[in-house]
């Protein structure tokens, strides 16, 4: 498949690198501020005046050289000199979505979207915000496309929920888990160690484990929203963040984790989605339980009708391995007519 | 997708019971003794003169009544008067070879599996049997046919090991864990109660864990077979039981798990599959580590080279976990030119 890959973050670098290892091609990367596209010219400095494309003998197209646009981003912070809107114009098989996170009307990641649908191409999204916040419409676009829209990525990283979820065909009726790596580190550190929140958080950010500003993971936000993305498809319906119920774990006690461990118990802030709710908060879970896993792993349990509960663990977030999920979606589409 | 379902034990009736929640039809059911094949007049007793399928207005054929096929297996010990041959000659597009495990020419599966794919048809596998003992002839047949073969259901019942594997696009670069549950129930037993192999043994035979001939389980035979196939799929060889490291728990003595307890650890049958070699084998593991896991239920921890280690578990045998597995298989195949 030919790849145009939108955002150069962790996991956008990531697809970048190793699309080539799952047999795909590059032929478009761009981020807010610049695009490369195979075969523009623009200078990628590879000094075959093709513009970051390797030509084959009879001149068909081979797509960028992403070690030379890697690079580039590397020395100078822009992936190339055109348009970031040059990307979207490309020739390309699937889009890959991979800008940031936004709420709300989810912009410009649903325009992202429903542009390339339009067009009948794929969409494969490891930015969550299309599919939590404007569910409803990224399918009804798709219904109209001949293009498919995948995202393994946006739901516990390199862990494949989503693939299992619909391989189980409405089988799964409920899925719990912890599904925010920065929060459960916290967490974990707090309980083995006896620290305070402040403390674990300062480590955990010196670490780069958190961001300079938690919230996003602290509160809730970014396990509630992979809990929406969740009740999406499992009630194939259109909740948002707002219909989710959230608390974090901010203002979390170190007693609370001390008298949990003293009954044999410890603290997860997990994320359920069940009959029709979606919940994140602080729980109580056994301490050497399945859902107690440490650092910053993700778990999910998927409740089924006829297999039993699956548990599936793994990493929760990091470059190569949120493009795992990512290559792996490229991997499951049909052919483009 | 039409079925023919070779086996009716606890797998292939399951398959039957569970198919038209998938969107499938049934169009054959045989086991040793005899068949029933849509519109092949062999008298289910339906009272609609059409051989146990149910026919539209215009008379195309839809399929079998599977409730009266498996009522009369019920009542008569056979699923049809039809030769058990005649379900490999239906018009089906998919054979689901569910018929037990053999080892050596894993006959008359790989038979079964032949056929299917000569016929230009999908073949499922419950059986381990073809894919454990003749995996590279199976391939090369599957190599000059327009049929594919899939057989998730043949390792760790419900869970999603080799969908997992195959997503993932070559990266898996090893495989371990618990892929047996009659020896992990009598081992988790055994550490918890301090009781001896023996006595939990035929609690695991009245519990109906364990079979009144538990040697395939206990021996290691099971677990091997599944990293047999795990070893075939990780590295596209042909190994076959006879390459694998076999060791059961028979002669594992109690004190053996008192030791390993008092170290904070307890015994496991783990498989392993890496660096080209295939073990099977009691193991220490943490007590309360990932691999530790209770009763029943199986584990597989896959090492990829870009997505970190993640960590599968659920039921690993059971008709309806099983058949979960095989029909996820069949959503999966590509139509039929």
């Amino acid at each position: 498949m030919r790849l145009a890959v939108l955002g150069v973050g962790a996991v956008g670098t990531s697809v970048v690198e190793l699309a080539g290892e799952y047999g795909h091609e590059v032929v478009a990367v761009a981020d807010s501020t610049g695009a490369a596209v195979a075969g523009d010219g623009d200078g990628d400095g590879d000094g075959d005046g093709d513009g970051g494309a390797s030509v084959d003998d009879d001149g068909a197209d081979r797509g960028l050289d992403v070690a030379a646009v890697l690079e580039r981003k590397e020395e100078t912070g822009v992936v190339g000199e055109s348009d970031p809107d040059a990307a979207l114009e490309a020739d390309y098989d699937v889009l890959v979505e991979a800008t940031p996170t936004t709420l709300g009307d989810a912009e410009p990641g649903f325009s992202h979207v429903r542009r390339a649908l339009e067009r009948d191409r794929h969409v494969v999204l490891a930015n969550k915000g299309p599919v939590a916040e404007r569910y409803e419409e990224v399918r009804s676009l798709e219904a109209g496309s001949q293009g498919t829209v995948l995202f393994e990525a946006t739901v516990g990283g390199a862990i494949p929920v989503l693939s299992t979820i619909a391989d189980l065909n409405g089988q799964v009726t409920a899925a719990r888990g912890v599904l925010n790596g920065t929060a459960n580190f916290i967490l974990s550190r707090m309980a083995a160690e006896g620290l305070g929140y402040e403390h674990v958080l300062a480590e955990a950010q010196d670490l780069g484990v958190a961001e300079a500003d938690p919230t996003f993971d602290v509160e809730g936000t970014d396990a509630a929203l992979k809990c929406v993305i969740l009740a999406n498809v499992l009630y194939d319906d259109a909740y948002r963040l707002a219909d989710a119920e959230v608390e974090g774990i901010a203002d979390l006690p170190g007693s609370a984790l001390e008298l949990a461990t003293e009954d044999g118990r410890t603290i997860r802030l997990i994320g359920e989605v069940a009959e029709g709710t979606v919940r994140v908060g602080p729980r109580l879970v056994p301490e050497n339980g399945t859902l107690a896993v440490t650092g910053t792993l993700n778990i999910v349990q998927l409740e089924t009708t006829h297999a039993g509960r699956l548990n599936i663990s793994g990493r929760g977030a990091g470059g190569p391995e949120t493009a795992s999920a990512v290559l792996a979606d490229v991997g499951r589409l049909p052919p483009l007519e």
